[in-house]
């Protein structure tokens, strides 16, 4: 709620689309600040759904604190349980923050998907309008540090890399430390792995395998990890997890932080190593997402299993 | 595992006391690092002991991987689970790196004690043999802009403060940052809640309440959080999860981190406040210690309740 820069992105695009008339739903109040922001913009009608009872109860005492009661709504449910009955009518504008570390962590697609069919107006503006996923390796010799061991004092314990897991996403939050606040680089461009109009898109239509190829950046280095974050957009504004776009925006960091896969170059389970991308050197990895699309596993192709 | 700090440490203290003939005894031997640095000093034999199978399997390699089988000796169990007749006579050293970010949320005193009673010699080396669990108050508005919130861009948002929890103790981790990663600063010297020696020390001998007063350093400030930090030691050389010990160490920070608990100066649980501590002040404080001495809360008394 201090990210001020995630602030400021919801209040343009409000500013944008509400006016007197307006009527507004949003899916996972929280602190209920999108829809005072919208009350505050002239909506006619501010209707929020959120699902936990103790974070309803106090969206409601900020929207009377901040003298709003009767113009907005909060009601505690899921936004898969408010029938349009409950509305004065059908929505023109959805907004919602409920994205996760990842993208759809917060399966903010079905979500948004459901509401747009049987809540919202044909030409209902959905804020945010687009987002995409992204992935990047990175070179962080703090990673090692933190997830590799081979051997101290001239002690074999190479055996702890069982440990190392890298076909799991983990968050840089479960290590303790924000990853802007260690030395990192981009080791190529990063990489669109999907991109979102939530005013069309369904899961259903997002691919759950496909190969992407990558280009090393300047003179390659060791691609410790995958990391992810990403850009929610309008088409003019954005919000970023990117951990450049977070430098100095320590909220961001802290509440989504970036999703991290460790990368091993030798599909070698046991003592997973980086991965070495050569300078001017083409790589070809496959992605693979899970049912819900929460989780993400990227995996590098042998140069044999090369796409066309 | 990676803390070549915490590893030299334990290494000079075990150089000191581990030569041929001796029998040394592990709790919680996890990688078997110890336990293999005591073998390599001579020890005529090492046990340790291992609460998880999927480690103790891990630390039986390492042994075998540095060629210590039938000297160290890794058994899958708990301390108060092993029996004198599995060891070939009473151990002379104990070692143990059984120390949660709370010095004893590990319940490390509880161990020690048990295996002293019943497993080890009479005047056995207890490594570590001291240690202390330290509090400071701290000035970081990092802390502040975590968990801190009233209005944003003249919105009223100050019902979310019943959200924050002044009688906790959280972790740095859980905020998902390293606080030597961000600035802060301490109020006054440390104040040493409760020190130990592990070859006499009984958990009943502690203390669960009492106060202790404080003189503000230099100018003064705003205390928005306590840490916690210990430090153990042989009685020279020490190991520290001090915040300003832990720099440049990453594997410690990310490992144990530091312990917060919010300071609230008003005792008022719906708007906390951060203390401001003022130049030349005393300030007397009461700490309550859980039963299980894991949890520690600290609260400002009011001067009329003050100790003599």
């Amino acid at each position: 709620m201090n990210d001020a820069a995630r602030n400021g992105f919801y209040r343009r695009l409000l500013a944008r689309h509400v006016g007197p008339g307006s009527g507004v739903l949003e899916i996972g109040a929280g602190s209920g600040l999108l829809s005072i922001l919208a009350a505050r913009l002239g909506a006619a009608w501010v209707v929020a759904v959120e699902g936990s009872a103790e974070m309803a109860a106090l969206a409601r005492a900020n929207v009377e604190a901040n003298g709003l009661r009767g113009r907005v709504t909060i009601l505690h449910r899921l936004s898969t349980e408010l029938q349009l009955r409950e509305l004065p009518r059908r929505a023109d504008v959805l907004v919602s923050e409920i994205f996760g570390t990842l993208l759809l962590g917060e399966s903010a697609l079905d979500y948004i998907a459901d509401v747009r069919e049987r809540l919202l107006t044909k030409d209902a503006k959905i804020i945010p309008t687009f987002a995409t996923q992204y992935a990047v390796p990175v070179e962080c010799e703090t990673l090692e540090q933190i997830t590799a061991v081979s051997s101290w004092d001239g002690i074999d314990l190479s055996h702890m890399m069982r440990l190392q897991d890298t076909a799991s996403i983990v968050f840089s939050k479960q290590y303790g430390f924000r990853l802007n606040s260690v030395p990192f680089r981009f080791l190529s461009e990063p990489v669109a792995l999907f991109s979102l109009d939530f005013s069309t898109s369904t899961r259903a239509a997002l691919k759950k395998v496909f190969d992407f190829e990558l280009k090393t950046n300047g003179k390659g280095g060791r691609a410790h990890a995958w990391v992810f974050y990403w850009i929610a957009t309008d088409g003019s504004e954005t919000m970023s997890t990117s951990p450049h776009d977070t430098v100095d925006n320590l909220p961001r960091d802290t509440h989504w932080g970036q999703a991290i896969q460790l990368i091993d170059s030798e599909q070698n389970l046991q003592f997973p190593t980086p991965l070495v991308l050569k300078e001017g050197e083409t790589y070809h990895f496959r992605t693979y997402m899970s049912e819900d699309r929460i989780s993400i596993h990227i995996q590098l192709l042998p140069s044999s299993e090369k796409t066309a």
